[in-house]
């Protein structure tokens, strides 16, 4: 997050309110098609990733989503339904909707099912990209509960010792309640390093530290463009020798339990984000899949107990002696929460080219940037 | 597991047979006061980790667990109990029983609750080392289920920034079964290596990869001795850039699923596992803790149709295209499980040392080995 934070701060960049921006996000997708509650959901989804500093999930991906409803592969007034359920599992199908508007439905299917036996677990079928995985688990945080969301998505990443690209960056999430302290929030791909911050590395013309991504022979690259010459983004770990297994263990896990368990497509034949990459040669399921988990706090302990606990567990680890005396250990969740306090005061700055991409969509929509 | 196995081969050490090795197991933990049922469940668990490899999980820790019970930490007959549950969930106290015993009598509660409202979700306090997390989550197997095992363990292992021991190496297992296929099975600690394969170039005197282990000051080490000079094991990703943050959560998550949901001790305050090192000066829980989750199959789809699906994701992904041509991707559990047959058949090595070790044993309890 500071990496990328510094980065941007280097690049030409025009600062908006939230409000702006969620009008003309809100705007742009009821002009194709979503009613005015999805639209809503959507763009208030799509811009909690700017609030909280994860800028390439955010309105820069507006222009993508339109892309994909253009060449139908986005139904924006879908049926969104329960197609099998336990009274503590359900498997939802998004009807090809926006992931925007299908995973917090699906999600709350989840906290509905925690409320009644304890906890609730829903895989998701023929689904779209989701936003953050952060706004879907932080739903549970309302009701006392744990909350935690998975999703598949484009083929980028190369399984240890390949050179194919079989999973997406595939991020896990898992949001936990505290008590005076604010909530823990891991949200992260399971990847060395997200998509995003090989982004800015490209535009910026930057390079990218050993380990987060190879070429398409399986060589190690600094050089951020290797994953448009047919490299791959590597799995938490970077090689075998620190542990690559396991980032590739993680995202199986979570293209397996967001996909196969659905009925979505997985590895390799995960329809793509970008508009113009055509689809693979062979789908086994539908569209892309997610995975949501609610976990009622009480079903275990008493809440009051457990957050007294996750305080004191925040307090130590937030307290622990560091390398250098400047730094403190960071708890998940932090940066972010305090990027989010920041931009919803001063605004939200976005590079040129997505203030581009932006005015151009608008024009094509008349209405106004 | 391939370092591992290669260090192995270079040093000293004789072989056993599995049922020589159970016996002794379960006749040692009779003397030391378990039921017959309570050993040969112990046994069965602990010599897992032999048979699939994990050499420093199994019978190397026998004499581990009898100096807990010499200093009254382990409670061999203890009464292991549900203190609270919902249809899903449920929190077990192991009384400071074996974690060898209390682990697979919690996970069993949760594969009834997954029986009767699709998944089970059981947090544990009260417990001790429960073996490798494998044999546990494995357990789902043979009911159609996913089987997920964490555990919480002895401070060894500092979160970014930090020069402070806060976390164990805290392992994620999760276990999906598929059809033709063998089960994909992932079992890791959330470090770079685990503790075991440090203990292996401690006793080779081997040279650590930059990223394992850090000096006091928190500087990287390759000095496996470092983690006794009050240095620490680090986060999978070895360093921030790297996203040892990503390993530093995930090991979080861990400890809190395991201990702050089951009232546990958590962090710190860990008890730790050799007898011989003092208690953390503060217990804000009870002994350690473990987290087991069970989920139904056909609580999402027909079981028959998701194992066809896993067969595919797995021969897709083990036919992939490799950086070597003599290399090709390894699906989690592959390797243990290549073992198990070649060691259930040939027999476990064993280091000198730990055949020392359980020839000492033998005769203070008049046991012949």
């Amino acid at each position: 997050m500071f990496l990328l934070l510094s980065f941007l701060c280097a690049m030409p960049q025009e600062t908006f309110l939230y409000q702006q921006l969620f009008d003309f996000t809100k705007t742009i997708l009821i002009k194709i098609g979503c009613c005015e509650e999805d639209a809503a959901l959507s763009a208030k989804v799509l811009l909690s990733a700017d609030l909280r500093g994860i800028d390439s999930h955010g309105v820069a991906r507006l222009s993508g989503y339109v892309r994909l409803w253009e060449v139908k592969r986005i139904n924006t007034s879908p049926e969104i339904k329960i197609i099998h359920e336990t009274p503590s599992t359900a498997v939802v199908d998004g009807d090809s909707g926006l992931g925007l508007v299908v995973a917090p439905r699906a999600m709350q299917v989840a906290i509905d099912k925690a409320k009644n036996v304890g906890t609730g677990w829903v895989s998701v079928q023929n689904s779209n990209h989701f936003g953050i995985a952060g706004y879907h688990a932080m739903m549970a945080l309302e009701h006392d509960m744990i909350g935690i969301a998975f999703t598949n998505a484009s083929p980028l990443v190369s399984p240890t010792f390949s050179v194919e690209r079989l999973l997406g960056t595939n991020p896990i999430c898992v949001v936990i309640p505290a008590g005076e302290e604010p909530p823990f929030v891991a949200d992260m791909a399971t990847t060395t390093a997200a998509n995003g911050k090989l982004e800015i590395l490209q535009r910026k013309g930057g390079v990218a530290p050993l380990g987060w991504i190879q070429t398409k022979e399986g060589k190690q690259s600094t050089d951020p463009h290797e994953l448009k010459a047919g490299g791959a983004l590597l799995p938490l770990g970077g090689d075998r020798e620190h542990g690559s297994h396991k980032g590739y263990a993680l995202g199986a896990i979570v293209d397996i339990f967001s996909a196969v368990l659905s009925g979505a497509n997985y590895g390799p034949w995960v329809p793509p984000f970008p508009a113009y990459v055509p689809m693979p040669d062979e789908q086994p399921g539908k569209g892309i899949g997610h995975f949501f988990g609610a976990m009622r706090i009480d079903a275990f302990r008493p809440a009051a107990e457990f957050k007294m606990h996750m305080d004191k567990w925040i307090k130590r680890f937030r307290s622990a002696k560091t390398v250098s005396s400047g730094q403190s250990v960071i708890i998940p969740g932090d940066p972010e929460r305090e990027i989010e306090v920041e931009r919803m005061k001063n605004g939200i700055p976005l590079l040129k080219p997505v203030v581009e991409d932006l005015k151009f969509l608008g024009e094509k929509f008349n209405v106004d940037f």
